[in-house]
């Protein structure tokens, strides 16, 4: 079976499996504190070009974007999402876990828009009573969203700018965020970002790691005793360094972007491949996630050699899947779809 | 430096990263789903001679401790631990952080005692008002404890007795399981924990592996969807291989017990060296962690060469250190202390 | 001046305060272990018809719908709301607060339809990784609702039917139950209630009392240990008397239905001197809450004397704007602003 | 029956009921923006003596002490209370509920001592792992305490002194704040608790009030949007009237400690019928809860017609019960009491 099923279905790129084999037996102290996580950082601040930027790992998508957001979020305050941003739709009420509301907009394919934040916001300070609802204290955006598509540079600095305006901070969910940055049409820079934003992360679970995720404090402002705060979320890894050596790797010879850069190669194929074979797309999305119709019996036949992931339903007949590229897609993995949709 | 500093001072046994090796590019579904998952947990279920049990990865000890005890708890609910257990004493509030108390009673070198634990619940039960109180609806024991002491089975009986006739679940925190097992002395086999437990999870994190541990419900007694509740403690892989694959690894050909003896035939060794060096031993602690009290000039000077962990002030002129062995410790670790004691 | 801006403007009704201080120095124990609480309780169950009921008394709107929701669903569910419902707009994150989320669907004049409803759990079930969201366990309707509209019974059964086809349980907000039941056009009675929900609430404060607010559950579904939960969540009342002689004297001699009809007279003595005076409808409100839309400049004129309720802008020149009528409200008050339309 | 049970048996002061009737029916805004609400933190300010204070009102204790813990502790931050404390002990997991833990010294009588927190402060800093518990971020007492005992001016002063030298804040739970300022030793003014503290509450449902707490932020550090903050956690009253007439009552013509000078006459009358009597007494007690040890054929003897309160077993022959007066105490109850023990 091959699978284009999502783009965390192998291991880890084989220069992580290297390093973690040869820093193995070192000793090192627990808890991130170790020099593997300290080199990995430096690195960061320096691809990100903010020398003066706070960095540090955690283990997931959910759990950074649930730690992130109740450590910078005040009491009284909730966060706003597109309607379709991921801790709006699918990541099990963490963030209400926390006991913090997510606070929804609409979305375009995945998107928000700076007008729309906006007039959310005015609205909400326009209304007599709003002290009866949380305040609006944060902003979430995923670039890539969740639809595989990618804000612009003016986008970016529309919504940050109304962010700025609003006294919110501006998170940056970055869980892709190398197939985003290496689309060959984007104008927005890993710099830009840490510009524009409070605070991002640089997947790495779905860009090569094992597990990991890196977050980016860009203005001076990680909370407090952030490690506390991690540890009563029972997200700190006692071997910090399984996340310290794998962004160490990544970020040693621009990995992390050669990486984005073959799967959006990939995906280039794999659009045309579709294409070629009158697969209809559902939206069209420029990094490393494809989503298509299919007409049941004929997903049904792909789906004995090839593994898609289901999306929605699109009518009676039809049903929507998700097709990613990743670091692992082969010109072989190609070869046997294109075989399969003959 | 060689590091006697804890029993996660290194990565993973080199076993488990030949497996992650081998497997790291066979497709596989997430969160869990995959055959390195589904092999391993019936491996732990043979291991602990339960068929029916129900197994669980999470990835670290205090995470494991937060998700079985918020999801086994009912909303009126408390848990009930020793003092010095790692739940009332050194993990952040991550219980409370769920809106659960820690109800505490004595510990005795990190042992609590059946009669203590019934005096406790009878006391509390006796009063008018009880309902102003939290229930006791769990008791969380640690095997080895905090001290690295260890239950025996008749204390493990009595203490699953109490919690029948109270109707309290017992939960067995694991996280150094395997060193607690292959005690020389111990009258406790896995087979019994599996019997007298509720739940117990068996660490991978400080026996071996990178990250991970294994939860076992033992008696059909997993808290429904579990995988949801776990998602919204952000404690959800994407890549559950990850686990998958180290247990499935850990218990293939009893690695994770033989790992357990030969960190315990080092800490044989350790004692040995410590005593004829007339170090003072703080306590009597039968597994891989010892605590020792230091003269501070002698610990200053030890600890040019050797790292170890503090424990607590002893006096004005002497600390408790801890020395723990583990997979990774070696004859020349040892022959390091030596040297270094003289 | 003269309020219309809410019916919780004035004190309680005069025999409730006479009931107070009848009572006053009557011995009682705490915690609505009292006896007024008890009657209060029994004539409830009457007046709903559901002698197997079980009541319970808390002090205000936000608090019963925190305790009811966070006590009966489980881990990994969360509520189904029409967007408008008070629980997903105006109670400052109240539900999120205790770890559960408000999933909403659409909203027509505040109240949702049974078909959205089933459409949404139809499609939860449908994704295949629907538990990576949270289960749909309980739906939450307000009647009247938050724009003053009414349920018919019909309505009501489908959303039961609903409910019971997919495993959920019916929570009715009756914070201004009272004002729908006492509408001349309503099919629905507080029987029908009983019937077709698990749980709703027969509210005090804007129906006459100076707190409080009647739990019922209807299935014998109370949750175990609710005591320790309610006062868990702060929501205890030491003198748990004061809820129950206000509820004991609103169900003696149907006093809380003859205040609800008084306020349903005047609201409709309201309605003809604000169509009178050519005032605009914003909606069809069928109790004791009217919506209308004021030019600016009338409005300021008008406040000078009368006070209303801001609602929200409507544009430039018009503002939304809430009156509402209760058991306080005088044909005098009626005068008045009569007078200050002229 | 008379009853001694507690100091919250009766109804309201009746001048409160009078003051609530007086009121009644006229119109005020809602959620304590009322004119009474107004008047009454006016007079609470000059009573404690502090132009600048900021007063608000909750409902009652156990959600006055959650709601204060948790808006002014840090996320990575937990209290400290003696462990006879009554959010300790008595409240159900309501401050855990908030997501922080309590973390307890010894307590006696009740009080904490100062050398205790300071080598509990002086402990947690030293320890080189602190970072893995929450940080002491606030200290709380009570004054009474829960056994009726006192601090004295000194203690507070060097509890005071603790609390600033660890950046530590100071709550100081008065819910029973009269009878200690009665007292006809203690060297304690309302005035040195508002200079000693960071904040406090002054107890209305255990002094006169139907319900009620009146807190006093000292150091202008109420935290911002508390409404808000209240509002989440359920506890705003929408006719916030019903405390702030109570209030306004208490603090007109020295109310509150004309009641509180009452229970505690009542109270020296009741020690001496107990001792006339031959009681023996549990513990020493100078305000308006007195404990004392029955023989258990006596106790039940006693409460054919005396209601008191259940304290704790004392051994297999003897129970400790509490016997309370207050501001509704009558010579005829005590006369009552007397006739019973004979």
């Amino acid at each position: 079976m091959v699978s284009f099923e999502s783009d965390y279905i192998a291991g880890a790129h084989p220069e992580i499996l290297k390093a973690l084999t040869a820093t193995n037996l070192e000793p090192a102290p627990g808890y991130g504190s170790d020099r593997f996580c300290e080199s990995a950082k430096e690195k960061i601040k320096k691809a990100v070009g903010l020398p003066e930027a706070e960095v540090e790992f955690l283990a997931g998508g959910t759990q950074t974007n649930a730690c992130i957001i109740s450590t910078m979020l005040k009491d009284y305050e909730a966060v706003v999402s597109a309607k379709t941003g991921h801790i709006s739709a699918h990541e099990a009420s963490a963030v209400e876990y926390t006991g913090h509301e997510v606070l929804t907009i609409p979305g375009y394919n995945g998107k928000m828009k700076a007008e729309d934040l906006k007039a959310f916001v005015r609205d909400y300070y326009a209304d007599e009573a709003h002290e009866h609802m949380p305040f609006p204290g944060m902003v979430y955006i995923s670039h890539p969203t969740e639809y595989g598509t990618l804000y612009t540079k003016k986008e970016l600095e529309e919504i940050s700018k109304v962010c700025k305006e609003y006294d919110m901070s501006l998170f940056l969910d970055g869980a892709r965020l190398g197939y985003g940055l290496l689309n060959k049409n984007t104008d927005v820079t890993i710099g830009d970002i840490a510009k524009l934003t409070d605070v991002f992360y640089i997947g790495g679970t779905k860009v090569g790691a094992l597990c990991g995720e890196a977050v980016v404090f860009t203005k001076n402002n990680k909370p407090k005793h952030f490690l506390t705060s991690v540890k009563k979320r029972g997200a700190l890894l006692a071997k910090g360094r399984l996340i310290g050596v794998q962004f160490d790797t990544l970020f040693t010879d621009d990995l992390y972007f050669k990486i984005s850069a073959h799967a959006i190669e990939m995906a280039d194929k794999l659009v045309k491949i579709l294409k070629d074979n009158d697969i209809r797309f559902f939206m069209d999305s420029p990094t490393n996630q494809q989503f298509v119709v299919f007409e049941n019996s004929r997903l049904e036949k792909l789906r004995e050699t090839i593994a898609v992931s289901f999306w929605e339903k699109f009518d009676e007949n039809h049903t929507v899947v998700r097709l990613a590229t990743s670091w692992s897609t082969t010109d072989e993995d190609l070869a046997a779809l294109k075989e399969a949709l003959k």
